[in-house]
């Protein structure tokens, strides 16, 4: 079996060798070393990813990692930055895991402009996957989750629940492409996010633990309270089409990881975001979030995921 | 039991609320925005340290975090940064494991300057902890590994051999305090980093895998021979006083994980170096690093640590 060092080299540096134009050392130092742009600040955030928790045991470990990627991508898109840099801690079970988890992080990467600016690796029982994503955004201008304000439009930017879906196809044995391919290829909304924070909305978050639990998050951090009309939501009329309308309001509201973004903005920004995102709701007084259907007040069976409830 | 965000913030954010002068958004959104000086550059580095591989599973798992967070610095010791951020994704089997984790992280950054900037929580089969740190560093400054040339000599900042001596006590039942503390209470050398950076040092290394795979990397990237005289080296005078010469020679030669820093400098900088450092060896032409014990190459039993091997 290749050592350590091989492995790292093989399964990722050979793959991916694109450096970004701000870097000055890239992968293969003790450190890599990096330019932030006068007038930038640097966004961070961090993610972990494992098999069994975030993929099912026997989704291919490739496209798990490239899920991995791109979810944790999405933090960034949640803040308005442009992505650059990205580093993996992979724990492998062997060499094999090591070949195809490179693949994933290659496949979530290529292309994108952002470099896999180091990692590292570690043999394990369970294969895992943690990924720090770094980007630049203009200072003062990331966005975030405390600047809602009662009164303002609530919009949604990207699809929800086909990714519950498709996961929940998964999970039946429908291993068809077309009946996974939401859960397998979810994309960060980088450049949408980019174009929401240029549009002036301040407050965001992206959609990873399901509508209701995240708007939850902004609604907490903000201080408001929110009204959602689901038949707004443009997933809930393509998921009710499909499938009966409880389905459809429970995946909509409860599916996570579709890595949609949520946002609210004051109503003098409609113009400009209904051409980017679906206006959903507005802000209220109080401090619950109500998806309301035809008036009245929807409850999913279950508030977004939680791994160790 | 309490759910993710709760054992988050318990274990995490009410420990660690220093908040670093450059930080805009703290822990808490999803991202975290940091200012990075004008004429500095940004450093990062990621490590992963899982139980049974990177400590015994039945080690402190708080002195476990505390080390695995310390371990991570020290690749910013080695390119002389000054350390501002940690972000940490950790694997947990359980809650009470989450609270010790979240000790042993406290314990590394008290008092230290350096801010817990985010966090992922995961449940898992088997506790990890990868750990991201950056900081920043004078442009154009950092110290590297492909910057010795030969003639340069080869200084030692710190100990080698006492951590692996620690973890030996350990494994063989000794667990008194005095006999596990060198493998328990890694400090990275992040003042003496920065000391040899600005005293004109530019080719840099910390210890982590043994001294000679380390000066490996060196000489590999710097396309240079080594040679090492083991008699300069302090720790192993001390190792020979409680042990035999050829255990000592193992030690300091392959024992890994005291995050010493090693690093080479033209004879020029010998009068600043010798107030931080201890001159240890050489840079020769060819490609190996050869360890001399009264001018006889000698060889350790194992040469560095590799979780694949």
């Amino acid at each position: 079996m290749m050592n350590e060092f091989d492995l790292i080299d093989h399964a990722f540096r050979q793959k991916l060798s694109f450096i970004h134009s701000l870097t000055s050392i890239p992968l293969g130092d003790d450190a890599s070393v990096h330019a932030v742009p006068v007038d930038h600040e640097l966004v961070v955030s961090t993610d972990m990813s494992i098999a069994g928790v975030h993929w099912p045991h026997d989704f291919p470990l490739q496209d798990a990692a490239c899920r991995a990627v791109n979810a944790a991508l999405s933090d960034l898109a949640a803040m308005g930055a442009e992505a650059c840099w990205v580093w993996c801690c992979a724990a492998l079970k062997d060499g094999a895991a090591a070949e195809l988890m490179g693949e994933g992080i290659a496949a979530a990467l290529s292309g994108s402009g952002i470099e896999l600016a180091g990692g590292d690796t570690v043999h394990a029982a369970e294969n895992s996957l943690s990924v720090t994503v770094a980007g630049i955004v203009p200072k003062g201008q990331a966005m975030r989750r405390g600047t809602a304000r009662i009164g303002d439009d609530i919009w949604l930017c990207g699809r929800l629940g086909f990714s519950a879906l498709g996961l929940r196809r998964w999970q039946q044995g429908e291993r068809t492409e077309a009946a996974v391919n939401a859960f397998r290829d979810v994309k960060p909304l980088l450049s949408e996010g980019v174009d929401l924070r240029k549009a002036g909305v301040s407050c965001c978050i992206d959609v990873s633990d399901g509508l209701l639990a995240d708007a939850g998050h902004l609604a907490d951090a903000s201080c408001v309270g929110m009204e959602i009309e689901v038949s707004r939501i443009p997933s809930y009329i393509e998921l009710a089409d499909q499938l009966d309308s409880e389905t459809a309001t429970s995946l909509v509201l409860a599916g996570g990881e579709d890595y949609a973004l949520v946002c609210t903005a004051p109503p003098g920004l409609r113009d400009v975001l209904s051409a980017i995102a679906a206006r959903i709701g507005h802000c209220v007084e109080g401090s619950r979030v109500r998806a309301l259907l035809d008036g009245v007040e929807t409850h999913p069976p279950q508030r977004g995921f939680d791994h160790f409830a």
